[in-house]
C-alpha cells in the first residue's frame, strides 16, 4: 500500500511530510521517482502527464489535488477508478474575498481612477451602479458566491447547465435560459466547470446577450471564454470591462493581447489556491476510506466532468 | 427669515429645490446672488470665501454642507454663531465601502498585479498579510471603521487626540501614545479631523514609527500628511504603499509627484460624498430647530475644530 503524488512542476516535499504526519507508516512516493509502482493503490493527481499512471497496476482510487478536475479528466489514459476532489472551505473563503475585491474595484471605479492617475486627470465620479449580479455555475463555489453577495444586498440570479435550486434566488438552467440569466446583470461571474459543454460557452453570440456595459469576471477556466470574442465585445463597448484570473494557456503568453488591454484586469490565477493543510486532511481521510472499503468523500462524476 | 447657500463652484439649483420642498415658504438664496442679506438668519456653508458671510447681520446659525468643517473654520471672518455639520449614515456606508475596497486591493495584491500586467509578468503570489489595522481619529467615521473591520475579523486599535473608548478595542490617545498605536499596524487608516494639532501630524518622525512595510490610507484631509515625508518613506521602503483620496491642494496639481509614484494609489476625493437627500433633511431640521430656539443637532465644538 503506497500513495503516489503525481503533480508535475511543483515542490512536493512539504506536502509529502504533512501527509506522512497524518498517515504514519504509509509509503508516500513522489512521481516520477516511483520505486514500487505496483504498490501504489492511491494517487494524488494534478495536471498529470498522459501515461504517468499507467504503471500503477493496483490503483484503487484517484484524488485530485484541487477543486477542478478538468486538468485530470483530459488525460485519455486515465485509469477507470473513482476520482475525488478537494472541497476546501478556505478555498471558498479565498474565492469570495477575491470576488468581493473585484466587485469593489469596479464599483469604486478604481479601474478608471487608475487610468486617470496615469494622465494626471482629476475627475471625481460617483460609484458605478452594480446592483444585479449573475453567477454562471452553481456548484460549491457558485452557490457560495450567490449567497455571499445576496447577503451583502445585491440582486442575484444564477445559471447552470442542469437545474439547481437556491432559496430566494432565480436559478436559470440550460442553453435556452442563458440569455435571460445574463440580460439584466451588471456583473457576470463565471464559476463554471470546464467541460465539453462549457468550452467556449462565452462566445460572440452569448456575450452579445449580456446587458450592454456589463462586466465579466472569469475565475473558472480560461477556455470557457472565447478570447477573440471577448476582445471584440470590450472594444465595441458591449462589455465595459473584464477581470480575468484564468486563461486558456497559463502562464498567459507575453504576446497575448489581454496583457495590454485597458479594459482588462488580469491576475495570475490567484483567486482560489488550495490550502495545503486542508487538502492534506481530505487526502488522508479519503485514503483511509479507500483502505476501509468506504466510498471517498467529494467524488467526481466523470461523465459530467465535475 | 431666509436661508443662504454659500457653497462656491457648485451647481446648487437641485439642492435649493429639494430644500424648498422640505421648507415651503422659506426664502432660499444662492450666494453670491443675495438680494436681502439682512433677512438671512441661517447659512449653509462649504469652503466659503472670506467675508462672504459679513453682510448677514442677523445670522443666527451656520450649517456645514459636509461632515468636515476645517474648510469652514479656517475663515478668520467667520461669524460667532453656532455651527453644525452633517452626520450622514450613507456617508459612513460609502466610506466603509471605500476602505474595504482599498483593504482588499492591497490584500489581494491588485497593486502589484497591475504593475506586473504592464510588463507582461506572470507571477502568482499569496495574499498580503494584513491582520492588524490602526485607525487614526475616532470620531463618527473612525469608530465606524474600527467596528466594521473588527467584525470582519481584523485586529484593530485606534488612536485619537483625546481619549476615546470603544468596547474591546485598545484606544491610544495623545502624542505620547502615537508610536505604540501604529507600531504593529499593517495598515493605518487616517480619519482625523484637520485641526491645528493634526496638520502635518504624519511627518517624517511619525511615519518612522510605523511598522516597516506598512500601508497608509488617507481619507481625512491632505494637510494631515507631510507630502515630502510620505514620498521619502515610500522610497526608502519604510512604507510599502499609500492610498490617498485627499490632498493638500485639490484638485491635485498636475506636476505633483504623487500622480506618478508607483506606490501611490490616488482617487479624486470620492471616498465619502455627502448624499444630498440626507443633507437636505438635516439642514431642514436644524433650520427649524433654530427658528424654534432649540439647539441644532450635530453641533461643532469650534475650539476643538470638530
Amino acid at each position: 500500500m503506497s500513495i503516489a503524488l503525481v503533480i508535475p512542476d511543483r515542490k512536493l516535499e512539504q506536502l509529502q511530510q504533512k501527509l506522512q504526519q497524518q498517515l504514519p507508516g504509509v509509503d508516500i512516493q513522489i512521481w516520477p521517482d516511483i520505486h514500487q509502482p505496483e504498490a501504489v493503490d492511491f494517487a494524488v493527481v494534478w495536471r498529470q502527464p498522459a501515461q504517468s499512471l499507467a504503471t500503477f497496476s493496483n490503483l484503487k482510487a484517484l484524488q485530485s489535488f484541487g477543486a477542478g478536475v478538468d486538468s485530470i479528466l483530459c488525460d485519455s489514459s486515465l485509469p477507470d477508478v473513482p476520482l475525488a476532489r478537494i472541497v476546501d472551505p478556505d478555498l471558498t473563503k479565498s474565492m469570495l474575498n477575491y470576488l468581493h475585491g473585484v466587485l469593489l474595484h469596479y464599483q469604486l471605479r478604481f479601474d478608471q481612477f487608475a487610468l486617470q492617475q496615469q494622465t494626471q486627470q482629476w475627475k471625481a465620479r460617483s460609484p458605478r451602479k452594480i446592483q444585479q449580479l449573475c453567477v454562471l455555475g452553481l456548484g460549491e463555489l457558485g452557490k457560495a458566491a450567490v449567497m455571499y453577495f445576496q447577503q451583502l444586498g445585491f440582486q442575484l440570479c444564477g445559471w447552470s447547465a442542469t437545474a439547481k435550486q437556491i432559496a430566494g434566488v432565480h436559478c436559470y438552467a440550460g442553453e435556452a435560459e442563458f440569455a435571460q440569466a445574463v440580460a439584466e446583470a451588471d456583473l457576470v461571474i463565471c464559476l463554471l466547470p470546464l467541460t465539453a459543454h462549457t468550452e467556449n460557452l462565452l462566445n460572440d453570440q452569448r456575450l452579445s446577450q449580456f446587458k450592454p456595459g456589463a462586466i465579466l469576471v472569469n475565475v473558472a477556466r480560461g477556455a470557457i471564454v472565447d478570447d477573440l470574442a471577448l476582445l471584440q465585445h470590450l472594444d465595441n463597448g458591449q462589455l465595459s470591462a473584464a477581470c480575468l484570473d484564468v486563461f486558456r494557456t497559463e502562464p498567459l503568453p507575453a504576446e497575448h493581447p489581454f496583457w495590454q488591454h485597458k479594459a482588462i484586469k488580469l491576475t495570475p490565477h490567484i483567486s482560489a489556491v488550495t490550502n495545503a493543510d486542508t487538502a492534506v486532511l481530505q487526502i488522508a481521510e479519503n485514503y483511509q476510506r479507500v483502505q476501509a472499503g468506504l466510498p471517498m468523500l467529494n467524488l467526481v462524476d466523470k461523465q459530467r466532468g465535475y
